[in-house]
């Protein structure tokens, strides 16, 4: 069988903003997969943040994207044609091969997911890397004990809007940011105790004060920028800061200066840890055990925003940094 | 009995830098003890970059200084007359009433210092707060394995030339940083394996890569500021930022900008911790066990900066900030 399928290349590396030119559009011929290969027709595939750092040439946790190759990222699909026992037609299979509509790989690429219950997207969001990182991230760095303060930033995304209901699991009281009043709304619908809308507030610090008057126990991050700043402000004594993304800076072509706070780090004792969800991998038997329960449970819910086929997954990436989306943005691919 | 005794009073708080006029001295005049209160003559005093943050009048781990009362700090002096059965003239006591020349309090604020061997006064070194700080932050938020890069700022100070020598003692490369060549001497003569003076290189950060080619894995902040965004440059994946303190801003009357490179800290998982030297109180006997022991093997030295007479004391203080001292500032009073 040979088959063709769209793909999307990183054309030139965006400085700044990433805009439509830096991507390509281009049609590949796939033939039938060889032994020890599988060949996939992805169902769905993923955008995420983090994304943008691989745009840049320099040194990271995971190498850059190459320029004319095909970007990378999670996406969820259906065996076709498999040279390896393993898998069947018909597999649903979990890869990094996003951005396109089919792939071949080497059998051991590929994760065969498991029926819970869930459609095939929400090993995309909470059942996937974005509820992991959540998870983890929360667990381990945040250490949350029931009646902490839990402050979250970019609450609206996949990876905050699960950080926000795992809280309330554990008892904690849930301030949590984001840039429109339907997500916020959302939210609340989920069990998040107060709300602030960034892009509406005159003064970030008051909202967040007045939201948490009592001060912050957990922060966990997904902005950076002034957010921080703020976080450090309210934070109380021993307070725990997940340092999960910095998306208001991951853009900036010149580095901005960094908070004029950060003496709290020192005075308030403030424990603030980087991590990527490859880093708790140990977590991952406990997250997907937990987190598979409680969407079974309706305790974990999710939004999506979905844009429709592969030529229009840059679109869908370039959402992230306007807070186009609400919960997982997700590429459907038909 | 009744003495005489000057001691030092906040005047008035400083804003910015201290000056001369912040401070006052005084002459009280001091009774015999009564029940459970013994009179103390005080010896040596400490003047710690701490004591800054004490001069604000905002909430910290701390209660701030009162203005009009005698300053406070760390003290070894002799028991002149005890209204307690624990304390007998002649004992060596060390306590928090420093900036006086004697003093007059209940005894369960003194503690009777042990003879080890060592001169009086490094019970306000590396027997001491500064030398337990050190010790402290170092093995329990810097998790030292052999072979580990550290590099430390303010390594001429009394906590940095101990982080500087323990380091050593772990099998770790140490790469220092200070103000003065003659810090930095004696920083390699007891074994520090890379110097360098930030007064005088143009770059700090392209020096401080020339000395940690291979990068760092713990960096001990006494000075944040520019320090701080460096080791955020050159900190290796999953290094541990060791946050002891920030004397680079502690006197701007207007807070500055902070690193420009904070994302490092999500992209290179960096723990980034503060802490005061109580937060690990549970590490003090192991903690005077190793030093007092190093110290008598001479694998750990100090340098000590002497002012004399406790009128001297602001000037002493003050010396820290432009960096006047090498090793440890104190004041012997007479």
């Amino acid at each position: 069988m040979a088959i063709t399928a769209r793909e999307i290349l990183l054309k030139s590396r965006p400085e700044g903003m990433p805009r439509a030119e830096n991507f390509e559009l281009v049609t590949v011929e796939l033939d039938s997969p060889g032994p020890g290969e599988v060949l996939v027709r992805n169902e769905w595939m993923s955008v995420d943040p983090y994304m943008r750092g691989r745009m840049y040439d320099r040194p990271s946790y995971v190498p850059p994207f190459e320029l004319g190759k095909a970007l990378q990222g999670g996406a969820v699909g259906r065996v076709v044609e498999s040279g390896d026992e393993r898998f069947a037609p018909g597999d649903l299979v979990e890869s990094m091969f996003g951005w396109r509509e089919a792939y071949i790989a080497p059998a051991p690429m590929l994760t065969k997911l498991p029926d819970v219950g869930a459609p095939p997207q929400a090993f995309l969001g909470v059942l996937g890397m974005p509820g992991m990182t959540a998870y983890t991230g929360f667990h381990r760095i945040g250490a949350p004990k029931e009646g902490d303060v839990v402050f979250v930033s970019g609450a609206g995304g996949a990876v905050g809007s699960s950080v926000c209901q795992i809280a309330k699991i554990r008892g904690c009281t849930v301030i949590a940011s984001a840039g429109s009043d339907e997500k916020l709304e959302w939210l609340k619908s989920v069990g998040v105790d107060e709300v602030v809308n960034y892009k509406k507030t005159p003064d970030l610090l008051k909202a967040v004060q007045a939201a948490a008057p009592k001060g912050v126990d957990i922060y966990f991050d997904n902005v950076g920028g002034d957010h921080l700043e703020v976080a450090l402000e309210v934070a109380r004594p021993f307070a725990r800061f997940i340092e999960c993304g910095m998306i208001a800076i991951y853009n900036d072509a010149e580095p901005k200066p960094g908070p004029r706070n950060m003496a709290y780090v020192v005075g308030k004792r403030i424990k603030m840890q980087g991590f990527i969800v490859f880093d708790f991998i140990d977590m991952k038997e406990q997250f997907f055990a937990d987190m598979s329960q409680w969407v079974r449970e309706g305790r974990i819910k999710w939004q999506e925003t979905v844009e429709i086929g592969v030529e229009n997954a840059p679109k869908a990436f370039l959402q992230l940094f306007s807070g186009g989306n609400a919960g997982k943005m997700l590429v459907k691919l038909d």
